[in-house]
């Protein structure tokens, strides 16, 4: 556990310092708009994507710097649907990660461009990154920018499900789409770089859907049970915005048991591969058991 | 002019074709976001990117069918960042080429998502592209990125320069950062799949730039002289808004002086280019003397 937090530590002083370097070198002009980016992604965030990146990659004996690009892209684009989905036109949230949103840092104008900004830095960051192949870089693009579409038609639906008494099917596929694709490409991203055969790729990109499920589904529960205080963010938002989650629709009981047969399918498909998946289950025992 | 004419007509069908279909294979599934994406796009824009690229195409022998992808790319990045400048938050417009603007059509989330989503699909489309190699899509991948980025920031530094009594410079570069970047990079485009040589490349970019200068001051004057109906926008929108515009910061008649300028630079790079340039005059003369 103190390894993994480590691990955790060492993955986000590298990441940061990459994107500072990306977002240094795309040289943005208006000082507000680069305040605005800065305020929004070095906001303290766990950089859990680049971190399940540098996992899958060592699981495969691919090095974190070939993977530094692909990882900060991920954050750059997780950070660019945070700033989206705090606007007031969409969840409306004033507090992130312990600190005001970038809309009420900035404002809302500024809010929408720095996102639009950081979207785009994110597919140069991999576009230009001459570490990797042509080919490898084309396919890095085309998987993140299907991971972003998901994500995007996740957030609609979200939000045309507050309110509304979808049922099991629908908020599953809210969280496989908005939290999902991402944590998923995080994962891929390693595979395509270390080209990972397509039978083991199969397996870990399952591994890490659920994950990513429970992510998700730890989320909701979070939200829920800590207060605004332990999240950095405000607490109980979900049932104020009337949100479709695991415990809205299952409660909160079903909701942990729910949570405990992920876990147990993730461990299994890790289980299968014949490789050292220490650190993927270090991961996966941090996630179903953090309580922040 | 009427040969102008036929070729804008058929640069519009072949992109909206190929649009209509790189939409339809993202299978976004939100109703609602698919619906708002699709209003904003097939809202009968002038297509003049893809009709500059397929020029400069035609210009050094690259077939349009080669540029499809990337043209569309490029319409689909302009139509993108014309949905959220539209937003309440930054230019609040309600009206757009005739017709209500995508958040007043649907709602503030969906526009803000429509635009993010679109945004996302241009660069998956270029990643896609197997019609061109993978080192080329990469260097159209970042081209592009490098374009978006300009033109947030130019959205940006257009925002904060809002009554702000900015002189010639900044409303210089205003414009080349906020249409000017991506009328660029639709030459630029062409060029690089058509690997044109160093030396032709740099002039074609200069007139590029210039055209695009020519296309945005051609747009300040036409909303001082033009009404709403004609625009298919408000019109005198800027001067309410106190926009730093030519006509705002050099008066109307040094604004035509200037336009004029332009126009002699632009043509002379065109006529010192040893190619076929009658497509690219033809539009030069179109973007200079339109009124509408």
């Amino acid at each position: 556990m103190e390894d993994l937090q480590n691990f955790f530590e060492l993955t986000a002083t590298a990441v940061d310092r990459e994107m500072a370097s990306l977002i240094e070198s795309a040289e943005i002009e208006p000082p507000r708009l680069l305040e605005a980016i800065k305020w929004s992604v070095f906001g303290g965030g766990k950089r859990f994507r680049p971190a399940l990146m540098f996992a899958v990659g060592e699981t495969y004996g691919v090095p974190t710097e070939t993977l530094l690009r692909s990882a900060s892209a991920v954050e750059m684009i997780h950070t660019y649907s945070l700033i989206h989905d705090d606007l007031p036109a969409m969840d409306d949230d004033d507090l992130r990660r312990g600190r005001e949103t970038c809309h009420k840092k900035f404002d809302e104008a500024t809010a929408i461009l720095a996102g639009d900004a950081l979207q785009v830095l994110a597919f140069k960051a991999v576009a230009d990154d001459i570490d990797l192949e042509e080919a490898v870089r084309v396919r890095l693009v085309s998987g993140l920018a299907e991971a972003a579409v998901q994500m995007v038609a996740g957030q609609q639906l979200d939000l045309d499900s507050e309110g509304s008494s979808g049922g099991p099917k629908i908020v599953e596929r809210i969280h496989r789409n908005k939290t999902g694709a991402l944590i998923s490409f995080s994962a891929d991203a390693a595979l395509i770089v270390g080209a990972v055969g397509e039978a083991e790729r199969e397996c870990i990109l399952r591994y890490a859907s659920l994950l990513g499920l429970m992510f998700q589904v730890g989320d909701d529960l979070l939200d829920v049970t800590e207060t605004t205080e332990t999240l950095g963010k405000t607490a109980a938002k979900d049932e104020t915005s009337q949100k479709l989650t695991y415990p809205s629709v299952f409660g909160l009981v079903r909701t942990q048991e729910i949570l405990a047969d992920i876990y147990e399918r993730a461990t299994a498909l890790l289980a299968a591969v014949d490789r050292d998946t220490a650190r993927l289950r270090a991961i996966t025992d941090f996630i179903v058991h953090r309580r922040y």
